[in-house]
């Protein structure tokens, strides 16, 4: 498995893209993109699990139970969710497919639509119409790029990411966009990610792959805890590598399942780290709990709480909150049994046993609690916080970020 | 029932207290403050529900065990909370009452211990000690004001109130002092709040009315949603006014547990209106749930999301991050029965028919989306949300107040 250079979703064979302009947003900032293989794709997607879904999701929805295996494009705007919008808004995302299917000539049953911004005000369908048109006329084999910029609301950054898998009947590539910021929790909000590749893989096993690596990946970030409308990973095969997979006990199913996770790591932990105001990059890792399910409870709880991530902004050392949200998780401790551990993480810091690291409590008491130690810990970009529970085997992690005063400007101001 | 203007614990006949400065903060601010019963009292207590908890909640938990009716003094210190400090702490609390109890002639069995501030750093007893002797010297009938200040950590106001009330049998005065700011969530997190009357009450009837009053008010507020090790609140009655309140069917129990309803519910309020960094407060009310805690549980998610909290700051009328947050709350909804509306509140709109309200979702629909009016009533400082699920009978209020940068300064540098 072999990153691309700058590789994003139009290394894949056969996908051409474009992003553009067709006034959604302010000033001329790219607000839709269009996504084409040129021919027919598998499809898996992962949803939101928030009960209000917005139109595009919805729609999505069903247009997956009725054709998994012979989509063509991806359209998406930003700008505007087409969220809580009525009727109305599932009659603007069909639309949204039915001109997109026109421009690139495909029938709308072979258009998925995406749809991210505010919440509450219809689509200004006279301005998204001929800008799908326009779309269509600029897809390139070179516009992903152009693409990942096109469906950034409060991102800072395009994220992308496109890994090249060598097997024994070929070489495929796994590829994909996403647009994050804020509202980043388990269970993905207001997250889109479009993933695509080459090889061939039956609608059943790509739905497998698909939720196996949403799982350690989107579904393993926090930045503020709330979920979306709009949350949504979609998946498309076009085959065009001739490489196919369909047994999943082969080397070539584990080699892609490999690599859609690493590709969709790479975009889950892309959003943390431009979570809105972001500075630091935590991993909040829980060790040794009775379940899975339990660290999970736990490393979310840690990674929820306002305290520690003001505390992680202001390079504090205050560990106490970390043993604080353990404690009203939910799930049941034995504080006795409890170890904390603080340790620099990220690049520089990837042997092990050279790492920075200070065991705050042992077994439930204040241990090697060096306030300086911890700051220069702290004062990294990325950090590890470790919670031993000392109850089980089972362990997770989550990745998050710290709270900033930035954070509350951009959201408070999202709007205006 | 009466409000005692610029009332406080010690209005409470037979109540003496004192509060000063031991050397726990910086600069001079109180940080330790003493209250005196002349006569033994009768207790209950309601406790943090937070696994990890501070020694003097594991103490006094002990001690409101074997000893729930002749209790006579509560001391206090601010600045540091005795939490996650090992065995130690727990000799630290025991210390703190034996030095109370010297101080002002009773056992230490009848001395309460209370403790809020930084986490996880032992206890100063060097400084401790000789303030609780200077305390026991300053008591005074007037000493109410000055232990309210003394228990403040990022409190900006003292939070007090002293209510009479008059019974066929003669009054009783039911009064407290409370701290708050920051963590404060249902279940009561880094909230101290130490109540008193003069009634006669046993510790059953005690127990239950505080239990009743607390869920109306401090488990109902909202305001960063983290809850903490040290939160407790302790109601103690020493009969001084020789109205006994001995039948929970009698009227002077019903007027006993209003009065403490409503002294609870004042203090909760003060603590959301003076939450760290806050500068609106809000009461978020679910109507129509199937059950009063789906009602709870959806009015939680909306005063815990982040993204309503920024949006409430910046005055914007991001009503549909409010959806949002009922939409992860892990109730059941029907989207197209929702109903929601924002309205003006506080002492300028008691009126209900003149009230500005605006209804900005129809049966999951966006219906009377005025920005200009949903803007005007935002600039308000008190705002109520109303969401209404359509689905049964049950309702809840939770009140909550904005997220703003100046939170997270607050907490970013808490202990520097």
């Amino acid at each position: 498995m072999t990153t691309v250079n700058s590789g994003t979703i139009t290394d894949v064979t056969g996908f051409r893209a474009a992003g553009l302009h067709c006034g959604l947003k302010k000033g001329d900032a790219p607000d839709l993109a269009l996504i084409l293989s040129d021919r027919p794709c598998t499809a898996a997607a992962v949803f939101t699990a928030n009960q209000v879904k917005a139109a595009p999701v919805i729609y999505d929805q069903a247009l997956l139970a009725r054709n998994p295996d012979a989509l063509r494009a991806v359209v998406i705007n930003s700008g505007n969710a087409n969220a809580v919008t009525g009727d109305r808004g599932l009659v603007d995302a069909h639309e949204m497919a039915a001109v997109a299917a026109r421009a690139v000539g495909c029938s709308a049953d072979q258009v998925w639509v995406m749809s991210t911004g505010v919440i509450g005000v219809p689509l200004n369908m006279e301005r998204v119409g001929p800008g799908i048109e326009a779309a269509a006329r600029e897809l390139s084999p070179a516009g992903g790029h152009a693409a990942a910029r096109a469906i950034m609301t409060t991102d800072t950054i395009p994220k992308e990411v496109a890994l090249r898998v060598q097997t024994r009947s070929g070489h495929f590539t796994i590829a994909g966009i996403a647009k994050g910021a804020g509202m980043i929790h388990p269970n993905m909000a207001t997250m889109l990610a479009i993933m695509a590749t080459d090889a061939s893989v039956p609608p059943d096993i790509l739905d497998r792959a698909l939720r196996h690596a949403v799982a350690a990946s989107f579904n393993a970030i926090s930045v503020d805890g709330d979920t979306s409308t709009n949350d949504t990973v979609v998946l498309l095969a076009n085959g065009a590598a001739g490489v196919a997979i369909e047994d999943e006990d082969s080397e070539a199913y584990r080699q892609f399942a490999r690599a859609l996770t690493a590709a969709a790591t790479t975009l889950a932990h892309a959003i943390v780290r431009d979570g809105e105001g972001a500075t630091k990059f935590v991993e909040i890792r829980v060790r040794h709990a009775l379940t899975h399910a339990d660290a999970q409870r736990v490393a979310h709880a840690i990674a929820r709480s306002s305290l520690v991530k003001t505390a992680l902004h202001g390079e504090d050392a205050n560990w106490g909150r970390v043993l604080v949200a353990a404690g009203y998780s939910g799930v049941d401790l034995d504080v006795d049994r409890l170890n904390l551990w603080f340790a620099a993480a990220g690049a520089d810091e990837t042997e092990p046993s050279t790492r920075r690291r200070l065991h705050l409590v042992q077994d439930g008491q204040p241990h090697d609690v060096d306030e300086s130690a911890a700051h220069d810990i702290l004062a990294g970009s990325d950090i590890e916080i470790i919670l031993d529970l000392g109850l089980g085997d089972a362990e997770a992690s989550i990745w998050t970020c710290d709270l900033s005063p930035e954070y509350v400007r951009i959201n408070a101001d999202y709007r205006t």
